[in-house]
């Protein structure tokens, strides 16, 4: 299949000894197409952008960004995991520090993750579902987030029950910042602030979850 | 337009003083479909129980769903909003009691009513968005839970930042129970417990959103 030609931004430096004198492989157009769409996905809903968007925004033809993803689902299920990847890239911050701060600068982490997209990544919360690829790239990015709030808080074996509420944590916190960027009724260090002591004070009742205690009064 | 025959267990009653000698109307009708749409509900998603499946459920032709519902679309949403009806009518319990105990049987109404239609609560949650007259009458019911959590807590004025934290208190609960569902890992009064407990430790610093204490470290 002949690729279409190559805008003059997207071809190598003349000199470049690794490239020059040739087109994009397969893997570098690749992720040049799931790059274009993770910009566009900062300016719309992640499920709205199309194999033309993207051709239109990357200067290249529609037929080159079908020939990488047969569908426009295809482009935005690679979308959604490369914009996965940098969310739990994001995350992994703060590696040495105390796991207060530890949180306190992930979660720090998370809230900007959500302001850079919030369109995008309310259709995540709210329609990933409407797709089974969708949701399962939803799902595995919620679990390996939990396991990254837990390393973050210390805790490396995580009972089931533990992991139910870190999950509803991470639920709460992004319910929180997506309906705050409303109207951003408290000053954002508050909200911050808020969420990470939230999961502070629950974290005792948390750890004890499952060890029979149950019905514990206050 | 003529009304398909209703089935024997639709008819009246034949002595019944009411209804004796004529068909349903509209507003029963409706009533009605939107009724086995609810009770469908219970058994699949709410956003795969299309026209045809109320009709055969409900012994009644297809025609006669579509002349009430124009679109399986329009039934689904007049189901959606009947079944938020239920649930609030659900969480308004325990009035007269001291507000932890009533926040006690308020949670474990909501915990049941998860209980009795994950699969249509976990369609709303991840799909709602998909259609905007579901994620409508999804917003409008969560603002109404919180209202109703609320007045659970003696709450009646309802600043900005609390309200943020209510409504991430919801999802919370729900995550947990549409997740605690898939294996029960924990018993199920350990975790209605723990949401009651993470309500109550979360609110004095929940009070204090907004009034300038950003950054109180713990």
């Amino acid at each position: 299949m002949a690729l279409a030609p190559v805008p003059p931004t997207d071809s190598p430096a003349p000199d470049s000894p690794s490239t020059s004198g040739r087109r994009l492989g397969p893997d570098a157009r690749r992720a040049q197409l799931v790059g274009v769409g993770l910009a566009l996905m900062k300016e719309m809903p992640f499920d709205e952008v199309t194999a033309e968007i993207v051709a239109r925004a990357g200067g290249v033809s529609k037929g080159l960004v079908f020939h990488y993803f047969p569908t426009t689902r295809d482009l935005q299920v690679a979308m959604l995991r490369a914009a996965a990847g940098e969310l739990l890239a994001d995350l992994d911050v703060g590696a040495g520090l105390p796991p207060d701060e530890r949180l306190r600068v992930g979660l720090d982490a998370f809230v900007r993750y959500i302001e850079q997209q919030p369109a995008s990544y309310q259709a995540v919360v709210r329609r990933a579902g409407s797709d089974e690829r969708l949701l399962a790239v939803f799902e595995d990015t919620r679990s390996a987030v939990v396991d990254i709030v837990a390393a973050t808080l210390g805790l490396p074996a995580l009972p089931a029950g533990l992991r139910l509420v870190i999950r509803g944590w991470i639920a709460m916190v992004e319910e929180c910042v997506l309906h705050w960027l409303d109207e951003r009724p408290i000053p954002r260090e508050e909200l911050v602030e808020f969420l990470r002591r939230a999961a502070l004070t629950m974290l005792p009742d948390a750890l004890r979850l499952g060890d029979g205690a149950a019905g514990l009064r206050p």
